[in-house]
C-alpha cells in the first residue's frame, strides 16, 4: 500500500496542548493498518505541550491533505488559540470532506468555535461542560460520544477510550481488541476520583483551582 | 522555589520508546508541586517515538544533574539499546543515588540489565515477562508494584496508574487524587480485553504476531 492508498488521520499539534489527550489515540491510531498519521500545525517549528515536552508537527495546515479523520485535543494553551482563524478555518476547511469530524477533551471547543458541533451531541472535559453548552452544543456525560460522523472523548484519558473506538469504526472490532491489548489497557486507577461525580465538591474546587493557576502561569510565560 | 530546590525526575527517552509509556506519567508528574522534569538521551537531537512521533529530549546524560526518580519506559525501538552501555552506565549512576528506581513497560528490561532490579519484584508489559524473569527478577503481574524503592509498571497503559501512584508517594494521596481527576481518569475500556488472561489465547497470538511484524519494521528502517 502506497501512502496515497493510506486512510489519513489528523492530529492537531498547537502550544499548550495536553499531550496525553493527542498521545493517547496516537498511540492506538500507529497500530492500525493502512493509516498515515499528519501531525498539523501552522509550522513545523517545535511546540511545548503543556506538560513541558517539546514535540516536532510533520505537516503544516497548508500543505496537509484532505483527512478522513481530523483531531483536536485541549490543554492548558488552548485559550490563545480556540479563536484563531487560521486554526478553526483549517478545521472547517478538512471538517467539510473528513468522513470523521473528532475531538478529544477540551478539543470539542475548537470543533465548537468552527461551527461544527451545533446540533449534535458531544463530550468534552468535566470543567468545559457549561462553555461548551454555551457555545450550542448538547453535551453529554459520557467517555465517547458518537453522534453521526462527530465523535467525541472527554477529559484527557478518555483519549484512549476514544482511540480505540475509532480504531473499532476504522479497522473492525477484532483489530481494536487487539490494540487494547497490545496497550494493556486494563485500568486500575489508584484512587475512585475520576470523575466531578465520584471526587465530589471539595476535590473539584482544588482541581479547579489547580487548572486557574496553570492558566495564568501559560498567560505569563 | 528555584529549579535547584525542586525534586527531579527523569524521564529516559530513545528512538522508538512508546510514547504513551512516558507521556502517561510526564503528564501527571508536570502538575505535581515542586518537581522539574528531565527529558534524557544522549544528545538533545530529535527522536522518533514508536507512534511516529518527533520529540526533543532536553537534557543529555553528561548533564543530567542527580535524580530523586529515574524512570524508563518500553518500546518497538528497546532491542536496538537495550544493551547500550552508555544506557546501562546512565541508569546504574543515577541509581545509585535516586530515591526511586523506576519503570513503565518493558522499560524494566534495562534496569535488570543495568543490575538494577535483580532481587525485587517487578512488573513488565505482559509479553516481556518470560524475558525479565530470565534476568533474574521475581516478576509481578499486578499492574503497578513497589519493592522497597524500585516502583515498576506493566504494559503502556500502566503508566497512568504507576504516575499517580508516584505522585501519591511524592506529594501526598490528595495531590494525587485532585491529578486524577483532573485528567478524567475514570476509564471506560470499549471491551474487556486489556490483559492476556481476559483476551485468551487467540488474541494474544494475534498481539504477539503484531510485535513481531513491527519489530522487523523497527529494524528494517
Amino acid at each position: 500500500m502506497t501512502d496515497s492508498q493510506k486512510r489519513t488521520i489528523g492530529l492537531v499539534f498547537y502550544p499548550g496542548m495536553t499531550s496525553l489527550d493527542i498521545v493517547g489515540p496516537q498511540q492506538v491510531f500507529s497500530a492500525l493498518p493502512g493509516i498515515q498519521i499528519h501531525r498539523i500545525w501552522k509550522t513545523l517549528d517545535p511546540i511545548k505541550t503543556d506538560d513541558g515536552m517539546m514535540v516536532l508537527p510533520d505537516t503544516t495546515f497548508e500543505n496537509c491533505p484532505r483527512l478522513d479523520v481530523v483531531c483536536i485535543g485541549g490543554g492548558i494553551g488552548q485559550a490563545a488559540v480556540v479563536d484563531d482563524p487560521e486554526v478553526l478555518e483549517f478545521l472547517r476547511k478538512q471538517g467539510s470532506t473528513a468522513k470523521f469530524i473528532t475531538s478529544v477533551c477540551g478539543g470539542s471547543e475548537f470543533l465548537a468555535k468552527a461551527g461544527l458541533l451545533q446540533g449534535y451531541r458531544a463530550a468534552t472535559h468535566w470543567a468545559a461542560r457549561q462553555q461548551l453548552a454555551a457555545l450550542g452544543v448538547e453535551v453529554a456525560t459520557e467517555r465517547v460520544v458518537i453522534d453521526h460522523n462527530r465523535i467525541t472523548g472527554g477529559g484527557v484519558t478518555a483519549g484512549i477510550d476514544f482511540g480505540l473506538t475509532i480504531a473499532s469504526i476504522l479497522c473492525g472490532e477484532e483489530t481494536a481488541k487487539v490494540i487494547q491489548l497490545l496497550l494493556e489497557y486494563n485500568p486500575a486507577p489508584p484512587f475512585d476520583v475520576g470523575s466531578p461525580e465520584k471526587a465530589g465538591a471539595e476535590l473539584v474546587n482544588k482541581a479547579m483551582f489547580f487548572m486557574q493557576g496553570a492558566s495564568n502561569l501559560e498567560l505569563a510565560k
